[in-house]
């Protein structure tokens, strides 16, 4: 096992009806913010049940995140933040609305370009607090101090421990509202999450093994009856509570992480608009087949434990969990090859580009996925 | 799953020589009270690696901390902490040590008799802030909010957010200088709690259930090298992360939870002196064979996915599981049977009677476990 830090002060508050404790878990007499995207917490009634529980503070709003929170944006609401002299903000929605409030609270608080942050890695020293109310099971963004912010057709990264959200709400009645193309790249997002820090070299790491799988075992277990609509809270509990723990740096300590998979996929989404779970699922089994070598031991384990398959021939093995990877993203509707995209393949140099613009080292655990390797995974992911 | 909060915002430092960096997460120009035991932290060199990295700052020392931590003792600690204006508490040892420090730091700050926190449940309204170097994986106690304080011999537990440690510092390393009682007791201390919140009654958890599997399924793969003796890091660092992750709540979110092994065994330990985990031992076979209707979903999952055992009848799966279970704990040298204690079954009304005055309610997950339950699980027991 690698030394580890691991530090996750965000409250979890989960389950039915748990909106109606919001106003304990804010400050008294703090002025919110409501930040949220499109308007579709209006349409499934969250926004009303969050107004209704907010009858002691006063606050202001502001809507129109987009997924992939575009940069331009979040400084707007920054502005408000300043003008509205706003002491914390509420972040209702998915990934890009709680992603964007944790730029937008950084900024605000920010002396100098903004913009640093994002492009030059510029270290924050004050946020203004927040919390959120999760309306989608995906990107584990509700428990963690991450965010990818997008200008143009720029995605950029940036993470610190002053944007953990002080709470995040969780009830799972939320998702009954969501179709199935949201379901579908939520079970995917949360699966390669855990992939990305479970299918790497082995360093006798036990315990976030088992607890990887576990949450993998869960996404494929419950992953019919979610899909079917069948409202039924206790699926709909055990994937949101999957997805938290997907990301929430718990399975990721002490162990070899590789990131290859999300740092090509958010090229796709940049470059063609691809839903960034579905960029995922077209890379993924491709990465895993170049990387079969390196990733041997766990590749054998994940067959084994996760996909109950056995074989005594090793190859045999893990092209089989690989292939039932595929199976399971494709019946959740998700494609996984990349002309169904019809990207053409003279754009492959353009997307390897933009990989190495943005990350100019070698990717993947092992730092040995170079320019060459990323040919072979898109070559592969065709 | 039920609903529930969660919330733990204890930094887990973890791995060979972290304390190096000890004083980087210490408040700058704070005074320190080091707490700690008998002196063990002597010989194995503890201390000294802790004097030689606190070099910044001043600090004072208060040892004599006793397993089954001593009120009387705790508050002379009080008594330093106010006479000499300590502004941060730096506990170095295992569970008593850790749990006596929460009392104190709870108890310094506390207007009015501080027994009261305990007998009374007097809620607290500000701690001295603290952090932990553990030497003893087992309890738990250095990534939770709950204490253990004995007065003479009575057992009395609090628990309050404010006294989760700031941070605790986890050197697997220095497990190596543990005994074969030592070692063999946190095993069985960690199963335990790990047993408590994952066999109840089923209500559809699966993430916490596979989470609790996988403590489980690595204390046993890992005590074999354990108790050899090996100084195998990975194996004792397994152990030690498996440790904290079966009390700092996250296995216990949204499940029912038991404990009434624990509260039998607090006086076991409270009226006989025996280890804290030697106690959780007896108990723990006979209260699973008493309560087994309740909890048979679990025990058969527990037969077969922790001890891979499979038969078509249920009873047989049940037993078998229960027997390996004490198999496990008398091959790490840990007794299964009360009469191993010489303790006359006579006493069993004293010890029903104890367990009723400080639980005046039935225990278990559905509070079935009246004076009649008690008295069966204690002949069981025998």
């Amino acid at each position: 096992m690698n030394n580890f830090e691991f530090y996750n002060p965000t409250k979890l508050i989960f389950g039915k009806g748990q909106i109606q404790k919001l106003e304990e878990h804010l400050p008294q007499k703090a002025k919110i913010l409501l930040i949220y995207g499109g308007g579709s917490i209006k349409k499934n009634g969250v926004y009303y049940a969050v107004k209704e529980n907010l009858s002691k503070h006063s606050f202001v709003e502001f809507s129109g995140i987009e997924p992939n929170p575009q940069y331009d944006t979040l400084m707007k609401a920054v502005s408000v933040i300043k003008s509205e002299k706003i002491d914390f903000v509420l972040a209702i929605g998915g990934g890009s609305v709680i992603d964007g409030t944790k730029f937008i609270v950084a900024a605000a608080n920010f002396e100098g370009d903004a913009w640093d942050i994002l492009e030059k890695r510029a270290p924050i020293k004050s946020a203004i607090p927040f919390g959120t109310i999760l309306t989608l099971p995906a990107t584990g963004s509700e428990m963690n101090s991450f965010a990818v912010i997008s200008k143009g057709n720029e995605k950029l990264a940036f993470g610190h421990p002053l944007v953990y959200p002080k709470f995040s709400i969780l009830d799972p009645e939320i998702t009954f509202s969501l179709s199935n193309r949201q379901l579908g790249n939520g079970l995917v997002d949360a699966f390669v999450h855990t992939i990305e820090q479970y299918l790497t070299n082995n360093i006798n790491t036990p315990i976030q093994d088992r607890f990887a799988e576990g949450i993998l075992l869960t996404l494929i277990a419950e992953s019919d009856k979610v899909m079917k609509q069948e409202n039924d809270y206790d699926s709909r509990a055990n994937l949101m509570l999957s997805a938290t723990m997907a990301l929430n740096g718990l399975i990721g300590i002490g162990v070899n992480q590789d990131w290859a998979t999300h740092m090509i996929g958010h090229e796709l989404t940049a470059l063609y608009g691809i839903d960034h779970a579905r960029s995922l699922a077209v890379i993924l089994p491709s990465l895993l087949r170049i990387q079969k070598d390196t990733k041997k031991d766990k590749l054998l384990q994940f067959a084994s434990r996760v996909w109950n398959f056995s074989s005594t021939d090793s190859d045999t093995m893990i092209e089989s969990a690989i292939q039932m990877t595929e199976a399971f993203f494709e019946n959740l509707g998700v494609p996984t090859k990349l002309r169904f995209y019809k990207i053409s393949k003279q754009d492959f140099p353009k997307i390897i580009s933009a990989v190495r613009k943005h990350i100019p080292v070698n990717l993947g655990e092992n730092q040995d996925i170079d320019e060459a390797k990323l040919l072979q995974i898109l070559e592969a992911a065709y």
